[in-house]
């Protein structure tokens, strides 16, 4: 029984009380909120023994071997750091950290000590990413051309971050995931900020990762309309993953085309010989399982068996990298920049 | 009663020659192509008493007052010049040219024979988007924060042209209509080039009007689905407009946020006080007419009133300016220009 | 070349005309309408040589073999009598007639002449019906246990039919299709009348097959939005035909259920073992022409060759007998009625 | 605090469980299933401190105020009789009982205690359909024509209760909502069973309540998506409330028809004058809370007050009448049958 301990106990911190108090092997000893009362409130719905605002008192329980970070991002890299020295498991929400370097300790730190860290990329662990990633995998899309996604709503400002470290982690870790851990050559992005925010509500970022693989990002705070799309767009097969559709989230279409160039024709104009293929479309049968449940098993199975989740503190700090680049390109009106990675990640995608 | 002559009968030309067979102050007098057979297929619909693969026949014909051009773009400013020259009034497909200095030369043209210059900005004459014009300009949404318009398919590839001509014209035009001819200050695009194709056949179009007015658009020829959607955002209100939905196709959403800043307040993480207004949706009512309808009659009334119509030549050259600009950026992997107005358009926007 | 004549220039006339016109093995010689105007303005678009208020002149004219006739139902059974006395083909509108008796009385006559006589059931002539029926007569849907179609919209009452007249028989039709013209054993329906009118304006008909076997139709003209669907419930797989859908109209569930009676077992509330079986849904790509182009084209196939089309005089006919039938039981307050058919019909089924 | 016992941790309990738990006034103090391990599993997550697979210890339980009752319908009424007369306050998942003298019997007794008897008619609790209740009590939708709702999914076969007793609660209680317990005169219901089912999985129900009124219920649990639609025709506004959308759930439309009758006309086909009225459309912004957090609090406010819930006793008891009464049709394939209401219900709406 993996005994666990949650700090942050606001919008998303319930949602992992819940989960990991109804998987049968671990329960939730301690809850933690700089708030008291939002503490206090989940503690007695679980009738949890520790209700503290104070994150010291679950890094010094020794029945808890699992902390869960669910607190405003900014506070995520001193309290894992605390976490992993007392030797605790850790899961964090997303973004790992605010700063590449802090996630780069974060990550050689867990590796050092021997300790899980996973990030919450929540996504990768939902039946319609897995069942993309499992068709890019085998082929059936072929070659990827681009993936572009979409992730807009009349989404909650925040005073601390803007929409790209909000949102989009959720899109970057997605297409990480699609692409086995491939970072971008270039990043770029363009925001701009409204009705006041100090911070930008709305982006797009352009990942560069080859010329013929493209990947586009929209962000955006100030949309009427929840919109969650990412199409992922294949020289054999497209999908349209619609995260808000209730049923059939994913769409493989078997659609594409072919191009054969003719030689020795002189009219430009008539050159191509392109061939359409306008077949099927099918939706495929999903995991139906909340995420969050996948998610919560599968750390426990990784401290069990020793092992690193699927999104582990190596995806974090890649996705850290480009969202760092992207703030440092909007910062700069667009301007594209170049990812260098000074060192390879401390750890490894596990497939 | 005024006679028409209907150049290129492939794809949307038909679609012309229907609309001013039905209108009931004008007649189809002449059809014509470069491969015959298409003509003669329409001419035979219609019974059409001049059917021909010579432009030049048309132009001569006295019967006809208004020629309408459907051929590829690249031959729109040589067709259009010698039909000005003959005297003849013009709706040219978009876009009106393929480079700016042929545009402007052809809104000169027409404007010193007294003739009527209309750009086949289609839709800019659907209820739709007149509708949200009507929104705009009540002052219904406020300030305008974005637009953002993704126009997606499983496009036909074009040799002549890439993805940014044949389709963001479109979400140009509209977005040049809504904002009454306002020029962007910087155009930046990014595209990629697949399955071997020559030119660009996905492409994303940044249009920066101001620090708080943004534009983008998503054009993209290897879709797997159609999507037509803008999302009009503004500071009292928001649009999402689908004009795939086959009805509703305006979404108004009494939707939004106030920030207040507190003052005198030392931790900036708190300083936003954030008001959300989240009301009802409300879908108004359209006029369900046919675009091409209204503006095959439009064009009627522009020429017998001799007057310019809604897209004139000076619309079509705005928006030959963007995408000239969009297509350099493209070349340049995505550097932002900026737009330099030389001269202002020899015509006006009619409100 | 097919000469054709078309009565009946109000809504739906002029499509016929058009696709007539389009097709290049015939061409329209005649449009008349009893209010002259409507006749001349159609006839106008598409430069109609002889343009009338009397069907009389269209039975005289040599030259048109085929008589169209899109005028209100209750004038067809008159109309259509006249014009295969005259030697003509024909091709009426649904309902073929507003009374079985005269229904077979075209059929005999039309057989007796050696004349086509088509009945304007649109939807067997889409890509989507089609499809479905290749579907079902593949086996791909196992047995047929359900068919539930809904047919509702703010419609145009009419004064001389109610709904069931005016809306049901494109549902019948379809159903008399996919089970290859086998009719029910008992009818029944239910219906409404409101907001002053004298006829139904919402009605629900049951149709009973056999003891496995429904239809259920939900007709509707005070409906706030347009709903067509199609629901096909069959044992091995089950297809949802949404007509509103712009694309993907035709969605095939990989779904069921299979039930198995345990013997020997005492407690009746645990007798059954039920597996359910949720696969993929796949949308197959349809043809997309338009309905109307299709059975144009194949009426004159079946000039051409003297044969009878796949909506014929004996589907009209059958299809006018569970509209009779449904009209009775709603005099009767939803008395369900056998259908008794004295005498087969003089006709088949072309598959 | 309110005590709790929940009986039945099935697929519905544990969501009762959740909200008792969440609730500030409420705590489970006893879970019950009679397979013990499902009252295990969820007493564990909520460190519950009774459990049992004996209903009679949380009769016996003197912290518990109030019983859930969330078994198999047919087991209802004895638990409720047991739990009122040990004096419990009661909630009972719908159906209230399968027997319409059990529901007579159980309102009879909880008026005799002084104890609140709620059924846990779901859908009556949420935002959704108290905001349509506000319209039709507001006179917003005119005269109410007819309510046209459907429920299908592929849905769990069960061996006790056919899909009428297991679906069409949720509609029935709804429309009885609406109509502020207003009873049909008359019932109809025709069913057919599939694959080896011994009760039917697919039905239709028809409830006259006048002349022009007319209820109908489509409920299957063999359809390969799930549909959950009811229509509100009223005479100046229409609504359809489609539960599966996830946002927008209510539509409002301002459409609709008048007639006026002409005098003195002598040809019947153009007596009527029709007039159509086509406006916006618009979809309230609704209360976004869970229906069963809104109805758990309700009970608590219920017991705490003393009064009887929104979904009481009686309304329970008018669907398990107007059940009854539709499963009777059924077995006599269709006919319709007369409500007969012996006694006036015990309780009233408490609107």
């Amino acid at each position: 029984m993996i005994g666990v301990g949650v700090i942050g106990c606001g919008y998303w911190g319930p949602n992992l009380v819940r989960n990991f108090a109804r998987n049968e092997r671990s329960q939730i000893i301690g809850v933690c909120d700089a708030r008291y009362e939002r503490a206090a409130r989940v503690g007695a719905e679980y009738r949890v023994p520790l209700i503290t605002d104070q994150p010291a008192k679950l890094f010094a329980a020794k029945e808890i071997q699992l902390i869960v970070i669910a607190t405003p991002s900014f506070t995520h890299f001193d309290l894992a750091r605390e976490a992993l020295q007392a030797g605790k498991h850790l899961l964090v929400m997303k973004p790992l950290t605010t700063r590449v370097d802090h996630a780069e300790e974060l990550v050689a730190l867990a590796a050092q000590r021997g300790l899980v860290l996973g990030v919450d990329h929540t996504f990768v662990y939902t039946g319609a990413v897995r069942r993309i990633k499992e068709l890019v995998d085998a082929g059936e899309l072929g070659d990827i051309f681009y993936i572009d996604s979409v992730r807009i709503n009349l989404g909650l400002f925040q005073s601390d971050v803007n929409v790209v470290w909000d949102l989009a982690p959720h899109d970057v870790s997605i297409i990480d995931y699609l692409l086995s851990g491939q970072e971008p050559r270039e990043v770029s992005a363009i925001g701009a900020k409204h009705v006041g925010s100090p911070t930008e509500n709305i982006a797009y970022l352009t990942l560069r990762y080859s010329d013929h693989l493209l990947a586009h990002i929209h962000v955006n705070w100030l949309a009427p309309a929840k919109v969650r799309r990412t199409i992922v767009g294949g020289s054999r097969r497209m999908v349209i993953y619609d995260d808000v559709e209730p049923s059939e989230k994913i769409k493989v279409y078997d659609k594409g085309v072919t191009i054969s160039q003719r030689n020795g024709d002189t009219d430009a104009a008539y050159q191509m010989l392109v061939q359409y293929r306008s077949g099927d479309m099918s939706a495929p049968n999903l995991d139906p399982r909340e995420a969050l449940a996948v998610e919560s098993n599968h750390i426990i199975d990784c401290i069990l068996a020793g092992s690193q989740p699927l999104a582990d503190g190596a995806a974090g700090l890649r996705v850290v990298r480009i969202l760092e680049l992207a703030q440092r390109s909007i910062e700069r009106e667009g301007l594209p920049l170049k990812l260098q990675v000074g060192a390879p990640p401390a750890g490894r995608l596990s497939p």
